[in-house]
């Protein structure tokens, strides 16, 4: 199936206590739209400035990513720098530039209009509904939000909600948004909002959906060296809508295949500063990852 | 197999945003050995105070819980008052009064001494140590500990870690013990120090078991309503050691059917205040939530 992403493209600047990088490839759609390209072809809507580097965009390009909504605008590339904790327990954000992302209206090439599956990344819930606007007949949307858009944005979010079928969130932002702090019952609230499934986040304690399916919990996988976990909600989307667009299902057993393979594209780039591990991946790496996941859950007879 | 528990009967006041509830009974070897007595017999250790209420003792004698062991003393019995934070995310130590708890010499009455599985509930790893040694032949020894020990009596806990098999810690704990924080490497250097499995607990994100069968983790079951997760560890104990005390095997998958009839008592516990939920459940509801749980982690094919 035909799948699309709108996000950013970035420029991070990561300090955690494994280590440093600076202005490391980055953003919502760049991870979203690499871990999905292990499993289908995805095409990108993003903005870039006039300075970012060639050879970040090669990274991109040499996989099943279509950059043809990919837009260089004239200015800085969207800049974000943060620093994690001694135990990753918390982030600090230590300055964001948005530069041309400020001035950002998503408009689909007409070759991209046919999308079957979309990924709404973690941008301003009014250009979310703008390019959702440009989708002829979609199939299954998914979106992202934060707390920025929460507080900031609720009436053009809910708008949002009332449009898509899955949210994915983390527990925080899923509370905040409820107004309840009992995740059960949050969910249901925000099902009550448009969502038919919700997917929330939770870091190392793995990923909970809820939906028509029944509630499905996916954990994380215990890793033994965690390096940097920025981007690894986006590459879980990317995994989770990339198994969907390969196997052309869209409701039912699948979305609980689909979490596993997000699952295991996030432990991958928690493993890495910014999007390294996920560029250097491989799909057998990949299957044994979804494997033990799987060994992971089970109970046996 | 015959199963033993050792630990504390108590009277536990308990502030929660469900309500409050007044010196009502608790500890560690009650929440255990009804949790465990679902599935097989147990055999329970612990000493009371003059004070206590025939009432409370009568809660545990019609079930399959050995009260040879419970020791009435000259005194009060412990008693403990705490209070959850509005979100269940902090708990406050009220008071915590000893009583005859103070004074307690575990001593195994003579048909106690044959045990092939023991669990060692949360007290001074002095006392877990002598109760161990009293036990002739134990084929599977389970132990707990806290904050408490880790800090205060390293060098008797160090002891007792060497005997054991199987240690249930929460991921705080564990990183307290271990010294590092990443819970992988943690668990790693804790079955250096003696047990082969360790099983870490992480309230409402559930548990993680790592042993030699490889690792495994089981959800906590998604709950619409918490009322008071007093006892929700000691209960998880109960169900993992009563469940291989039923099964009579004690290595390789049962251990992992150990942790989801674990993982049911412990949901079950926190519906309730205290051990209500827990002394009011039938056969019926554990194998339903036990079943419920096996689907939340069903990937299918």
């Amino acid at each position: 199936m035909k799948l699309l992403v709108v996000g950013s493209v970035a420029l991070d600047t990561i300090e955690s206590p494994a280590g440093r990088v600076e202005e490391a490839l980055g953003g919502s759609a760049a991870f979203f739209a690499t871990a999905a390209s292990f499993f289908a072809p995805v095409r990108l809507v993003a903005t870039v400035g006039d300075d970012l580097a060639d050879a970040h965009v090669e990274k991109l390009r040499g996989r099943a990513i279509d950059l043809g909504g990919l837009h260089r605008a004239p200015g800085r590339t969207f800049r974000w720098a943060g620093r994690y904790s001694d135990d990753f327990s918390r982030r600090e954000t230590l300055f964001t530039e948005l530069g041309v992302f400020q001035h950002f209206r998503p408009t689909l090439p007409d070759d991209y209009r046919d999308a079957e599956l979309v990924f709404l990344g973690n941008i301003d819930p009014e250009l979310q509904g703008e390019v959702l606007g440009q989708v002829k007949k979609p199939v299954l949307v998914a979106a992202d939000t934060m707390n920025f858009w929460i507080a900031g944005k609720p009436h053009e979010l809910e708008k949002v909600l009332a449009r898509i079928d899955i949210l994915m969130i983390n527990d925080e932002e899923a509370r905040q948004l409820a107004r309840e702090h009992n995740l059960v019952r949050a969910v249901a609230r925000i099902r009550q909002l448009g969502p038919r499934t919700v997917i929330v986040k939770r870091g190392d304690s793995g990923a909970m959906m809820l939906g028509a399916d029944g509630p499905f919990v996916v954990p994380a996988f215990p890793l033994h060296d965690v390096v940097d976990p920025t981007g690894a909600g986006d590459s879980f989307a990317g995994g989770f809508m990339g198994e969907i667009a390969r196997s052309g299902e869209t409701q039912g057993r699948i979305l609980r295949r689909a979490a596993l393979a997000g699952a295991a594209l996030g432990s991958f780039c928690v493993e890495g500063f910014g999007m390294e591990r996920l560029l250097g991946l491989h799909q057998a790496e990949i299957a044994a990852r979804i494997k033990d996941l799987k060994d992971l859950m089970h109970v046996g007879a």
